[in-house]
């Protein structure tokens, strides 16, 4: 890891709360500094940032990300199909070896589009969390509970969300960060659910969970409970600050207020809702609502990537044709919620390019064809940028990706090692 | 230009009818043989591919090319007020000169990311085709005819169409064809139309025209001529195998019918129709009904770029979330929709990778996590690759890409020049 105590961005166009060319300097894990006045003596390290565009680190706020290794499997198929004769038949076959490869995989892909913060929920998560601290981003892990209704699986797998709070919340510098995952009121039990609500609360952790993603899942808890599946995870006290909603794409008007009144935050995943063909999600009527809204990539088996640039842009595309509303998402609008709501939701002091903020730092090529004109900078990122035109990445305070070769991890081993292990599942 | 006349693509995995591994030998501007016995001693040029997929180069069928100099004008506007408030006044100001540099821009960026022709309509399209000629790849360029139902404009409109004929179909060995290209049924006078269809049958020539982009436009030909669009453009004889026709959206079930049965291609812009609010074209009815579809990024400021990759993606999962079903649109069917449908469309022996086909192939990297495991490549290039993946272009049996870098073109000095182009729109 390039250890440096503190870095000068020099001369970068700016995506704070306006966009200007300013300097930034980095001290320790901090952002120091944006001024105009900063000068190559001030720090260890000087990056010429000159033609370069400086935002925050993008915050992906639902995925698993060891299912990089299930990349390409399963495509165009019916839901149940998909899961059922593709993803479990493979997943069984996970072991410690084969998660640790998959995180590895993703910090590689994640680190080197943009991303420096991901919450995830998934199995051998003490895997993905040594993953993380190898890589030097951040996260926030959760083991993904299913009880399917068992009382003795529950106590297991409340067991194993406990175990993973003790091994590795706040581990690496803080960078880590444990939440409670209960999989979906579908596929969990309201015992277990509670029982997560209480975990989570005593010890100050999030709660992240699936919610109201297919019309599948509405019906059956309107048939079980009489209520759709927020109102019914409102009786059991799972909404809060602290409560990640993932997908919320057939959320009713009446559950939208009820979600803005619990400070709830929805992670939206357009990829994964439109190749699953799970639904359009009402982001327009969330943001509409003041309900804080975030951006995921899901699984890279419903994706098929883990690039945040592409799910910025298919935010906004797909809530603008859908509402038949041009004015809808403004690109200040979808950069928030791939930026600064995220951090937020997270609980963590990042996600905006000010003074004080933890420093994840992207830096984005603007000499390549397709970011020139640079008429609107907030534009040409969120509308015309690929992932592949971040050029320099810092996660508190670390320079991870520099000149876009990775300075923490071996790419080449990293890869080499995920296709054997792919062909283990 | 590299000058070669015969290359070696050693051991890719191709994406043909199957995907199977072999070596390509391209001889002048043919691909002269697929096989697993080829050797390094059959070609002057050898490129090892050993990590790449093989595939056809992109065909984008509908976009403004010079447009690339309004990215990040007017986004989030509403229709007509881009238009009326950001677009046309800046195209008053357009010359010569603009309309090179903003072609110049287009051609890097197209290359970059994989296309090797497209189909566009735009002003001062000689300079688009000098563009076109330099930088080596293949295009189908036409007046933008809008005559506004004024007779002497008509006539003007008509004298440039007739006058683009002369100065460059069929120039730059071949890769330049005119089509004959009035703008739209609502913008158009009948007369205008009828003698467009005239004047493309005349000289063998495509017929590629707007149509069904929005629901206002199909209200007022509705009002005007008391049918749908695509009813109305029969009436005037402009529906044949000859005609592309841009956006069709709006399409109702009997149109659909009426388009498989007069042959006629559909250019789908997910993007464009996306960020427009202008509305979901059904292309999984039209693939259903026999209707050659095929794929376009429209003019940049409605995009914001030409990465006919992000395309693809877009393709597939709107008409999934769009039907609710995740089995339409199979990846081979969007991928035809990117490559061999664009290409019978635009009448060119190309689009596929098959011995006797003119070689226009790229070839995609395969070694970088977002790409890794290759379970599936054909999905990989559908849903997880990147336009800056593409290592390597071959247009026409000359390579214009080699390991990212451009052969024909100076990519530093056409964006110096398209930047300061954009500051005189």
């Amino acid at each position: 890891m390039t250890q440096t105590t503190s870095i000068l961005i020099k001369d970068p166009i700016i995506i704070a709360d306006e966009v200007h060319r300013n300097s930034i300097l980095v001290v320790d894990n901090k952002i120091e500094e944006i001024s105009s006045k900063l000068n190559d003596n001030d720090a260890e390290v000087v990056i010429d940032a000159h033609d370069k565009i400086a935002m925050p680190g993008l915050v992906n706020t639902h995925t698993h990300v060891a299912m990089t290794l299930l990349r390409g499997v399963g495509d165009d198929q019916a839901l149940q199909t998909w899961l059922n004769d593709y993803i479990w038949p493979r997943e069984a076959n996970l072991t410690d070896e084969l998660v640790y490869a998959g995180s590895r995989l993703a910090m590689v892909e994640m680190i080197k589009t943009g991303t420096t913060m991901f919450n995830d929920m998934y199995f051998y998560m003490q895997q993905t969390a040594k993953a993380v601290e190898e890589a030097g981003i951040r996260a926030t892990l959760g083991y993904g509970m299913i009880d399917l209704f068992d009382d003795e699986k529950r106590k297991q797998e409340l067991k194993n969300a406990k175990e993973l709070i003790k091994s590795s919340h706040n581990t690496a510098d803080g960078r880590i960060k444990v939440a409670i995952t209960p999989h979906a009121p579908n596929t969990c039990s309201a015992e277990l659910i509670q029982e997560s609500v209480k975990l989570a609360s005593d010890n100050n952790l999030k709660l992240h969970i699936h919610v109201s993603e297919t019309q599948d899942e509405v019906d059956l808890i309107k048939n079980e409970h009489g209520m759709t599946p927020f109102k019914y995870l409102d009786t059991l006290g799972a909404l809060s600050e602290d409560t990640i909603a993932a997908h919320g794409v057939w959320t009713t008007p009446d559950e939208i207020k009820l979600l803005s009144e619990r400070g709830v935050t929805v992670s939206h995943n357009p990829s994964s809702n439109m190749k699953l063909a799970s639904g359009i999600a009402p982001v327009a009527d969330y943001l509409e609502n003041g309900v804080n809204t975030t951006i995921g990539t899901d699984g890279v088996s419903s994706n098929n990537n883990l690039d945040m640039f592409s799910e910025m842009k298919l935010t906004a595309l797909m809530q603008k044709v859908n509402t038949l509303n041009p004015e809808v998402l403004k690109t200040r609008q979808t950069f928030n919620m791939a930026t600064v709501n995220g951090a937020k939701a997270l609980g963590v002091n990042t996600g905006e390019l000010k003074e004080g903020k933890l420093a994840d730092i992207v830096l984005v090529d603007t000499n390549v064809a397709h970011m020139v004109p640079l008429i609107d900078p907030l534009s040409n990122i969120v509308y015309a940028a690929l992932g592949s035109d971040v050029n320099t990445l810092i996660c508190d305070g670390k320079i991870l990706l520099k000149d876009k070769q990775l300075t923490t991890l071996n790419e080449q081993e990293i890869i080499d090692e995920a296709r054997s292990a792919a062909l283990q599942l």
